[in-house]
């Protein structure tokens, strides 16, 4: 075991990048998209044909990433992790289809949404097919311990999604109740996906521990991340509307930070915003102006930071190595995104 | 092994009834609904306030019933199959909360549905979560064979009710292809509750197979007399409106035939009705009235009796008993309930 010390300012004479990870594991993620193109078939034409416009829609296909280079990272050369990636992939690309449903939404990674094009009854049953399909490819790889652990996170992820809709334009939700959100919603199903690669290659517990830790403050790190930049103006890039969530009333970190440093006036500008009286470009503008004041931003950022840094202390144990740069880069890029 | 050969035609001296069956399970059904009780709380209080209105609302538990009942008729004595009937009902009350958002439906069981109260957001997402919890519970009894059993009734059923979405309000839908939906949405889940008790009772194959055959053909009757009960208008003590199925412009049995057998005048107004534009009482009483002069409720539930016939067939195997008799009025009451 290495104990080499990798710090966030440490950096390689370039922004950090995604593109050593997903060059890593490029052989083995055609054959999860294989899998993902053989499984999400039916007799039922529109079942594929909804099915492929998110999952060939785009995504980074970040989880099945991670399961793919966690199981590089512990020298695994069986391909049980193939399908269990893929089976991973389901579970959130029905999350996916569901999560637009529940917040009506009408763009994904730029694009039209599955529920704007097909309604939302086809997006419902068909993000139940996917979510049955993931659980009969775990069923096939014949792993109770995945199972467990992925049936556990897609109940945690609904969980998550319930408490999101009852925080939903409550601007008074704390920093506790929204890391307990974004732990189940987002991290939970990151921290499954690293953790199931240590299973299938028999590692010790530790290491197991040691994964899930990795992916889940990764994954907390990352929707921090997603969750500031809704507030930077300059995100057409990123696939996401700058002022979607505001707009929807989602109590994010930089919203629940600027509210709680604020003063009366605009603790009513908050309030009223996320219940939705204040959706206007400039209304807006006027929010952005109030993160930017309160510093709200800099510290979701340094929160993000935080979790960053300890998704890159988990890696401590394992041997250096082209994994283990790709994965903590990957992490540097999270981080790195917003700036 | 006995070979008495049941016929629909032989009767009890009253009515058939389900109460044998809700009898022979009753202190079964005790542990049952303690284990989904238990099982739908969490620290999310919308949770099991949304389900417990759907779980405590007054269904029949006619699914973890037929596992109860299948495992008595096996003589099984253990205790694996509370915990597995509890995640047939999850199945099933997941299934519910999606299908009622898809369909718009503000009754059922005589009650407003969750969509209704909650909205269509806790709605889809309480059901993943009952879904998820359902595999939870699966994992924890630990057989990869229940597991894939149901896994693959939950796939088959999502099938099922995309194909039902798809043939919304086309009255050329074909009786084969309305088979199928049914099949697949209702049948493979009765099929699963009765097929997982021959495994937890470690029983041969041909029994699995038999009790598989028992609830597919109960569970095509029971669809089958279900959507000829939406055509009979003193239908208001099923908890069910009549009319519901008309007015949503579903290509139902009674339907098909009404189409398939009627003048051209006749087919124009059915197209017309599934197409959403013949849709008040007035409309309804005619639509009554020109399914009774086709015959198309009397053949809608001649099929049913085919099914009851082969679902009560399939327990030709079994031995002569209590629960052998109670699963035989099961069926018999299915197709009396029209009557």
């Amino acid at each position: 075991m290495s104990a080499t010390l990798h710090r966030l300012d440490a950096r390689h004479g370039r922004a950090p990048s995604l593109d050593p990870m997903v060059q890593l594991v490029a052989g083995d993620m055609n054959m999860v998209n294989a899998a993902i193109l053989d499984r999400m078939q039916s007799q039922i034409p529109l079942i594929p044909e909804l099915a492929g416009h998110l999952i060939a829609g785009g995504g980074k296909r970040m989880r099945p990433m991670l399961t793919l280079a966690s199981a590089r990272l512990l020298g695994y050369t069986g391909n049980r992790h193939y399908r269990l990636a893929a089976a991973v992939e389901f579970i959130h690309t029905a999350t996916l289809l569901h999560d637009d449903v529940v917040d009506g939404s009408d763009l994904r990674r730029g694009k039209r949404t599955a529920n704007l094009i097909w309604g939302n009854p086809a997006s419902v049953l068909v993000g139940d097919f996917l979510f049955s399909r993931s659980f009969e490819l775990m069923v096939e790889d014949g792993s109770l311990k995945v199972l467990k652990i992925l049936s556990n996170a897609s109940a945690v992820i609904a969980e998550g999604e319930v408490n999101q809709l009852t925080a939903a334009r409550r601007v008074e939700t704390s920093e506790e109740r929204y890391l307990d959100i974004i732990g189940a919603k987002t991290a939970a199903l990151f921290a499954a996906a690293c953790r199931i690669a240590a299973v299938v290659a028999e590692r010790p517990e530790a290491e197991e521990a040691a994964l899930d830790a990795y992916g889940r403050n990764l994954g907390i790190a990352f929707q921090l991340v997603d969750d500031a930049i809704d507030y930077v103006s300059d995100a057409g890039t990123m696939g996401k509307d700058a002022g979607d969530d505001f707009r929807e009333g989602k109590a994010t970190l930089p919203v629940i930070l600027a509210y709680a440093r604020g003063g009366p006036e605009e603790r009513v500008f908050w309030k009223a915003a996320m219940e939705g009286h204040r959706a206007s470009d400039d209304d807006f503008a006027h929010a952005v102006g109030l993160i930017r004041s309160t510093r709200a931003i800099d510290d979701t950022l340094a929160r993000a930071r935080h979790y960053a840094q300890r998704a890159i202390d988990a890696l401590g144990g394992f041997a250096a190595g082209q994994a283990k740069e790709a994965m903590i880069e990957a992490v540097e890029f999270a981080v790195a995104r917003a700036y």
